[in-house]
């Protein structure tokens, strides 16, 4: 069974690294054998060298998130739900997620999912 | 790949059934062999009749859903921020839930799985 503060922490702790631009603030809730699927349908990114050159795209984007309600953790997972500003081809964009992290036994991510489509985009 | 209109509509067809404690409204979104985790962490409930009891059960405490942000739709899946009230143990209650609904090929939920913890129920 996996801690809730501790599934919260990594939550909080992903959020203000993108918000500062700190890719390995970002890098270090996961496993080093996680896997990314963003969006939901997309292939898998799997380890730190994949994930960092992913996240890495939305650092070099501008990304900044913001929650937009509470955290909710069950057994092994965190989901939660915020909105992504970035820009994109030259404009500011506005993108409405959830994101379901499942955590390992030492309370690291190793299964990362984001929902989101099309409608969820718009212009900020 | 199914249909974002048609997920969006089963979603709010759900939030609508529950609101007028219409149970055969909530199973009409559901494939006759669906598996329902409620929350994450749980023993599955499998087909209608398992689905049955156990949203009966939800209309019986006077559940209300009020949706909290836009429905995020991606490949089969379709996720969505909401809160409840209800009535248990005499008090009325309120839970903050993320719901994710996996659709098969005809836009029925084949899969329903709801994130929420202890951290999430307050006294309304």
């Amino acid at each position: 069974m996996s801690d809730p503060k501790a599934m919260e922490a990594a939550v909080r702790t992903y959020v203000a690294s993108y918000n500062s631009s700190d890719l390995d603030g970002i890098l270090s809730i996961f496993d080093q054998n996680a896997t990314v699927e963003d969006p939901v349908g997309t292939p898998l990114k799997r380890g730190h060298e994949e994930l960092r050159a992913f996240f890495g795209q939305g650092v070099e984007m501008g990304a900044k998130l913001t929650l937009d309600g509470p955290i909710r953790c069950a057994a092994d997972c965190a989901a939660f739900p915020f909105h992504v500003t970035l820009h994109w081809e030259g404009k500011a964009q506005r993108i409405d997620v959830i994101d379901v992290f499942r955590f390992g036994p030492d309370n690291k991510v190793v299964e990362m999912r984001a929902f989101f489509g099309p409608d969820n985009m718009s212009a900020e």
